[in-house]
């Protein structure tokens, strides 16, 4: 499907794909991610070929990318600073952090440690834009919820999301059987999101949530700037750093530069006019 | 004892002191810090009146600076960029950030993120000048230990080590009981130090350990100049950025600045002649 009708860029969670599924999205123009959760992993991403490798640490929300659930080394995922650290001096690919960052000052930090971009999630979650529950949404700065936990209790594995009644009662015993679990639990969740039950619900959100607002992606990104510590000194507008070579990989690839829009604001504004659309 | 022969500075582990030691302490100069692992722990921290704050990192070797030892939160140990931003915002006393910190491209990350200063533990235990064990020092660069982890099968309490053996085996069952475990295992841990098993002892390490180097101190920091991936550009030479005034604060009261000696090489000089002296 990503031959015939092929996309800018593609990211594998989960694992390094084979050598030749590689091969064949790069044939077709396409830029390729693979997330890392350790050093190790990280030189299994470079040698499939990848143009890249998502660090994400273990401050990230929703599922951790590791390669293979392992449950003995739970309770061993890194931070996100110490694993760019690690990772820049595994690989020779361009690194891009994940994980936590909601801020300006957050994007230059990992700048400064190695990393050629940042990529954020539930700093977008909350916004307008996205397409989460309207539940799971408030739940990231309702002073109820203080604390995020890896867990297997949603899908059998694991997964960061805000500490709730269902994660509570079936973390301790949630087997490793992915997507098993998942299959079960998902008409439970989906009912729970009926009921207005965010108890009941996956949370999924990274250890920065209560830094998250409900402002419109386009001005909120432009927040990130002002409310830097020391803005504009470290922290490109273009919000990376191009010193390895990151975007000159992305425009070789064919299908241009797509990890961030050009114009924020007018992105931005497509996506509130797509989402007022539906 | 403190206030007889004052030091200048004091920094409190496992909670915040009442206002009046601290009060007591500034009366003889001596600049306090106090840890803290999570924003709420930071405000009690500066309505304590510290004069800044240690913001741990869940990445840190040793133990865990929480105010108290509440299992249920086990898991939720917020990464030190995530921790970083947010004691940024919820306190206005200098943070210095720490935990898994051996590189001077991660001391340039935390200064991006808003933190004053870096501290740094694990990058120094494998230096000549480090009194650990030469078992531990050897453990940290050593590919038989892969990971970290935090345990309480040493002390009681959370504390981060290289998982070997002990920890593998008593970890999973070690109850929230510090300092009774602390001292009950204390001469298993010695037992195993004089026998040469590094298997049995505590080899507590942050999650860089691998990035440690056994180079004398002197040295070892200048290599972090070079090897920040962009050197010279934020990170400035004295290690710190002073636009929050920490290092003011200390020298008003009155022991002068001691978060880094102004002269690393002499000072290693010195600690090195120290150390052949014993």
């Amino acid at each position: 499907m990503l031959r015939d009708n092929p996309v800018p860029v593609v990211s594998f969670h989960f694992g390094a794909p084979s050598r030749e599924v590689v091969d064949a999205l790069h044939r077709v123009g396409t830029f390729v991610l693979v997330t890392a959760t350790t050093p190790d992993e990280a030189r299994a991403v470079e040698r499939a070929g990848a143009d890249a490798v998502v660090a994400q640490g273990v401050e990230a929300g929703g599922h951790q990318g590791t390669h293979r659930d392992v449950p003995e080394t739970d309770g061993s995922g890194l931070g996100l600073l110490s694993l760019v650290a690690q990772i820049r001096e595994a690989v020779s690919i361009p690194v891009i952090a994940a994980g936590g960052i909601m801020r300006g000052g957050q994007i230059a930090a990992v700048l400064a440690a190695g990393a050629s971009a940042a990529q954020l999630g539930t700093a977008f979650l909350a916004t307008p834009e996205s397409g989460a529950n309207a539940l799971h949404k408030q739940a990231l700065t309702n002073p109820l919820f203080v604390r995020t936990e890896l867990t297997r209790a949603f899908s059998g594995r694991p997964a960061r999301g805000l500490v709730n009644r269902f994660l509570r009662e079936h973390g301790p015993y949630a087997p490793a059987a992915y997507p098993e679990l998942h299959h079960l639990t998902s008409p439970l969740r989906k009912a729970a999101a009926k009921a207005g039950d965010a108890q009941g619900m996956a949370l999924w959100a990274g250890q920065g949530h209560r830094m998250a607002r409900d402002l419109p992606a386009g001005s909120w990104w432009r927040c990130w700037r002002v409310n830097s510590p020391r803005p504009g000194r470290r922290w490109r507008a273009e919000g990376f750093d191009d010193s390895s070579g990151l975007r000159g990989r992305a425009l070789r690839r064919g299908q241009g530069w797509p990890l961030r829009p050009r114009r924020p604001g007018r992105a931005a504004r497509r996506l509130r006019e797509a989402a007022a659309a539906r």
